[in-house]
């Protein structure tokens, strides 16, 4: 029934299979540059961790610890037995890059093949990976998972929207993997080169590698006729292959005989309440190359309470709600621009674009919204426009238990850079 | 102290292992629709083919026929057994198709490691692939095998040129992949970048994916200071890992448990006397997804005699001198426009183009050839011009074996499209 049975195991023997294997990786870490001058520095005995109960001894590890010990501070083996490197991009400054083993390679390749698996992926499906080949972690991670399932595999990377088109109805292709914003794209070309969905044999999509809302899967699952899957991962905790949604489509189950979650306060860095948003806080259980422990991913996101009915006994998180690094704290109150932009743009009378302005008056900051108007509702009668204002204020202080100052503004008269809009302008001061 | 002993096979062996995998495969063939009918069309038994004398029973295979049998036709088992899909690029007409089975991946792995390890990479050696990954058969080709050995890898992919050269310093990496053209303007850029030779560590290039000379070679070697080994494949025949340049640099040992290699003179069809230029023609011998009996390259080369010093016993071919199609044939004897090109371009005074027009005379065919002179050498004297055309005639007619009539005309005022210089001009109608 699944593709490895310890997706069902029962809750307390993963549970005690986490703790022998934190333990384990806590203990090899300590091999590393990185990790045995971090220990020392908290005064801190790798054998003092025997168990989940001590995780909280462990201090974070942050992007800037990746930054610090490149290019191999964090290996905790010799650099003979690594067999692939994966970095960011980026050609200035330090990038982030992960080593692995060959053992480490086949242990993702299974866990991106579980994902697969699970959403119904057999060995006789056609699989088209659209992602991008090479350092990124999106082209050649989902690739080793569909060849350990034993897909027939299109290598297809990213880009040439025809040539996309034209595998996908030559060769039958039943199952992609593709960026949800170029899925959008990609579908407007088939009418171009007159190719139908009934063309086509699609029948699953994954998607990953980029935010997105239930309304853009919902897109794609009618523009492709297929079922839609969310996707998390990230290229420190190897790439894709950390978490998946399961056939319910409701939260994506977290691979955690591999991956040890936490979800914290980003400020006071304590755990939240089980189903409240907080920053995800990810070890690594079974990296041998180069394990990284508490590591804060800054991605927003809640675990999902209670079992799936998929039988699958791994916690689920949420879609990724935002990044904690955008975080505004404002009278004491966590504030992501991603939930301003939510609320906004369920109203029909906004305009594309917004600007949070937090300002100081005296002592007190003040948090206020410019909003732009679409033309056709920026009318001259002022009492209309006090009206949709106050309808705004309502729902921003609804969703954000404080009550932002709105202000109502023509629509593109806001601040916008290179097609990309300002969403944050902080005028406190330090 | 080879990878695989059969390397090292004596040759006797060798060719009775060709002539029981021969038999195989061809018996495999049959399975697929192209060759059922091929072998219908020609009466021909699978059976008939019994080792290596019944190979001239067997037609040869075109690029028409992979073509003609897109997308699957050249499969002789199950597509649900295959696993890879590689195509050559081209967005329209039929691309040219290879699949691979899950042991035909390992195979091409093993062949590609073979040549890493001949040339001295072992598995301790970092090891960057500027090759691009994806359809392309240089980039997944080449990771395979540098997987397969043990290197840590790192999959650069093609471009990026300021970030290839961060890599190369910051991982140490000792040997590269890359397109002869491409190592050329790389080293270019480190100048730009302040890095010198000495902070890299490399020893090894290994060139490939596009014809280069023994000039050029030395050159990558000096730019680098490195070894530089030539690398033969094509995506028929997989891709990378067909031929492979020994320590020896003189001849690429073609890997004949792997590919039984004929070359013919691409007119009469007929095996070449040893030694002797013609168009390589090569049969899978292990590939079981998609064998190819007998297929035309169009690759000119010729085998070098003789046993070579590695004490590796699998013939060696020359570097790639042209191909046959762009082969001319006037008065009964076969041109390529590279030899013409390799005897002008060791001229000093010749300048940067050159025109070969073919011309119908009543019914004789007429072979002209226009020379760009430098400038600084196209002088008033015409004693002088008829001294350096008679020279041009006499070296041409040497190494061409026909008398060609020489033209020479002032610098840049030959043809030249989009930069490409065109070099053959055929006037003799149909
Ligand atoms: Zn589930
Ligand atoms: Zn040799």
């Amino acid at each position: 029934m699944f593709f490895d049975p310890l997706e069902g195991l029962a809750r307390q023997d993963l549970e005690n299979l986490q703790g022998v294997r934190l333990r384990h990786v806590v203990s090899q870490s300590a091999n590393s540059p990185l990790y045995a001058r971090i220990f020392e520095e908290h005064g801190l005995q790798a054998d003092q961790v025997q168990g989940l109960d001590d995780l909280p001894r462990l201090p974070f590890t942050g992007k800037e610890d990746l930054r610090a010990s490149y290019p191999g501070g964090m290996l905790c083996r010799p650099m003979e037995e690594m067999v692939r490197l994966h970095a960011s991009s980026g050609t200035t400054g330090a990038a982030t890059v992960v080593f692995h083993t060959a053992n480490d390679i086949q242990t993702w390749a299974d866990l991106v093949a579980r994902c697969f698996h699970m959403v119904g992926v057999r060995p006789h499906d056609v699989f088209q990976n659209m992602s991008g080949y090479g350092l990124f972690t999106g082209g050649l991670g989902i690739h080793y998972g569909a060849e350990r399932l034993g897909c027939l595999t299109i290598p297809a990377g990213a880009g040439n929207s025809k040539r996309q088109i034209k595998l996908l109805r030559d060769f039958r292709v039943t199952v992609i993997h593709i960026i949800p914003s170029y899925a959008l794209h990609l579908a407007t070309v088939f009418d171009s080169l007159g190719v139908n969905l009934e063309d086509l044999h699609l029948k699953t999509a994954l998607i990953g590698a980029e935010p997105h809302s239930e309304q853009i899967r919902k897109r794609i699952e009618e523009l492709y006729g297929v079922k839609a899957y969310n996707s998390y991962g990230l290229s420190e905790m190897n790439g894709p292959g950390v978490a998946f949604e399961c056939p319910e489509q409701n939260g994506m189950h977290i691979w955690e005989d591999a991956f040890l979650a936490e979800i914290i306060d980003p400020v006071t860095l304590e755990p939240v309440p089980e189903g409240e948003v907080g920053e995800l806080v990810l070890t690594t259980l079974t990296r041998e190359g180069m394990p990284i422990l508490r590591y804060r991913t800054r991605d927003l996101t809640r675990f999902i309470p209670g079992e799936c009915p998929c039988g699958r006994t791994h916690r689920r998180i949420d879609r990724i709600l935002g990044r904690s690094d955008d975080m505004i704290i404002i009278k004491g109150v966590n504030i992501f621009p991603m939930q301003v932009e939510r609320v906004l743009m369920a109203i029909p009378e906004v305009g594309q674009n917004y600007l949070i302005v937090l300002e100081r008056q005296g002592y007190l900051d003040q948090f206020k919204v410019q909003v732009e108007v679409k033309s056709e509702f920026f009318v001259e009668d002022m009492r209309v426009l006090k009206k949709l204002q106050d309808r705004i204020t309502g729902m921003l202080r609804d969703e954000l238990l404080i009550t932002p100052k709105v202000e109502l503004v023509e629509a593109r008269s806001l601040p916008c850079s290179d097609g990309k809009a300002q969403r944050v302008c902080d005028l406190r001061g330090q």
